[in-house]
């Protein structure tokens, strides 16, 4: 990030009519936006939410509560903007741009998946979600999406996903990256009770188990445990961060791509916003180690990026507080040793 | 609150196409809104903070690192609309009203001083901050505030205030009412060291000590320990729970009033909305009192209601989710097993 438009941002800052610091996150928020679009007068020209949807052979093995065809029918509900995210990201001023990377079903009409790299991932729990290749094309689709939306003007960029299962390979891929035992990072998903959550464990160890993933190599994998739909994401946070452009993490699907494009270009994450803590228990440990904290405490587990979608009234408060806000000299307010 | 709407708001949200429950705080929300304005159908006219501004005589103590002018000069900003509150509000398209309760200093024109209950507080650390006269009256005057916003079309209302040294009575009032200790619930206000701190703690113990308010009357000791705005941000608590209006509780000013509202009546809780978490740590203390949570977390100590502020997209939202979502049955989406 450029350091003298995040000094540029400090300087507008601390010069407002409000103790040193005092508006906290909002003036971290600043900054890093200043850092990112390299001017100490950062703006927010465009919004919208990269909601990519795939879905996962893993879900043979009964580690969802919810039917497989519900990824293909929220695709529609998406589309004809009735879904949480729309309702969200109307709410803020911004799109949602969905993306088929990967639905196991049909869509109808079919120019519906031309981004799709192939019909579901392979149930990891025998072997590999897909192939190095498809991992890469979908990587390049996500990229491809993103660059697309920054080509039309859109300068603040969110994270979502549908994928029924798709909490399965997040929990495997946040376990591989972050050494935590997979315990400790998996949840309930959309609603599992405690034998299911059990199980659900024990299909990711053996996932791990099964597919040998490398470590020291992030792509290998991500196509190994990881999922389609997740990799267009880790493909869209890293052309975000290429072309310097802002982009807000939604729970802990979109934070196993995060993970992922950290891996691969770790200055990455200093492009990313966090948003809201998911209930998912993995969430908080992938943002700890990108360096990250949650700022929503929502106790928010649906997915499609609303909680990220949250956060965009955040970003663009902070913006308006570097550009309307008063300073001592032209308010006429004593400083005093703040 | 009305249980019926609030079953008939919860209906609503589970035929929405998502996992039962998974929009969390944002579902809480839409059926507190519901059981306050007794519909399953609420909806938010007109949104305002109400930012009570007076002086406190304990900063002769040296409690505070600013000086006290600066609360009669932020009030012109605010009546400017140039300070971090207007830049907030206006970016979620509120109101501020800013209220004169008991700034020290002279205000130009005199009308600005229509509501100023007595030219700042006395020194709690030697003697009563207020008489239990002058309390009531600050009280009703907030609540008649509250009356006019509310009379106006709002009825999202939200607390705001300003006074140099106001952390340290809101520490004594949260001390007092919650049974912890100073040390617990004291901390660096607008900046100070650890000496300053240390200092602070001690001018609190003091002032409870010498004015030894009779706990079991809440009156009594907002008027011996506490302050004139925030007295009159109780009285506007109690007014907005008194015509059924949900209220944004900012930091730990406006919860140390908030407290007091609920000594008076412990019904008024109902109405509250928390925000941030401050980075004052008597906040989460009394929010717990309260039965609430701190829901954004973005290391805030600004105080005017900035924390609040934030949260009024967060609450358009909710009501937006059950305006504007579709159901399993209209979006044709199969409902699982959630």
């Amino acid at each position: 990030l450029d350091q003298e438009s995040i000094s540029g941002m400090q300087k507008r800052l601390d010069a407002k009519i409000k103790p040193l610091r005092s508006l906290g996150v909002l003036e971290d928020i600043s900054q890093q936006l200043a850092g990112i679009q390299r001017t100490s007068q950062p703006e927010i020209k465009g919004k919208a939410v990269l909601l990519m949807a795939g879905d996962h052979g893993v879900v043979a093995e009964g580690v969802s509560a919810a039917p497989q065809e519900i990824t293909a029918q929220m695709f529609y509900s998406y589309l004809n903007g009735e879904a949480g995210i729309n309702v969200l990201a109307r709410n803020s001023g911004a799109k949602v741009i969905c993306t088929d990377i990967g639905i196991a079903l049909p869509l109808d009409p079919p120019e519906l998946m031309a981004n799709r790299v192939k019909n579901g991932t392979g149930n990891i729990a025998h072997g590999p979600a897909m192939t190095k290749q498809e991992a890469l094309l979908a990587l390049l689709t996500g990229a491809k999406v993103a660059a697309e939306a920054i080509d039309s003007g859109i300068n603040l960029l969110a994270t979502g996903e549908v994928g029924i299962g798709n909490t399965t390979p997040s929990a495997a891929l946040i376990s591989a990256f972050t050494g935590h035992t997979v315990e400790e990072v998996t949840g309930r998903g959309t609603g599992l009770k405690d034998d299911a959550l059990k199980h659900k464990q024990d299909v990711i160890k053996l996932a791990i188990r099964v597919n040998e993933p490398d470590l020291a190599d992030p792509l290998d994998t991500l196509a190994k445990i990881g999922g389609l739909e997740i990799a267009a994401l880790a493909g869209a946070i890293l052309e975000a961060a290429y072309q310097h452009v802002p982009i807000i993490l939604d729970g802990i699907i979109s934070t196993a791509a995060a993970l992922t494009a950290a891996q691969i270009a770790p200055l990455s994450a200093l492009y990313m916003i966090s948003s809201h803590n998911s209930e998912e228990q993995g969430h908080r440990i992938a943002l700890k180690q990108l360096g990250l904290k949650p700022r929503l405490d929502f106790n928010m587990r649906l997915g499609e990026g609303t909680g990220a979608a949250l956060m965009f009234p955040m970003v663009e408060a902070a913006l308006k507080i570097a550009d309307e806000m008063a300073t001592f000299e032209s308010a006429g307010v004593s400083t005093g040793d703040f």
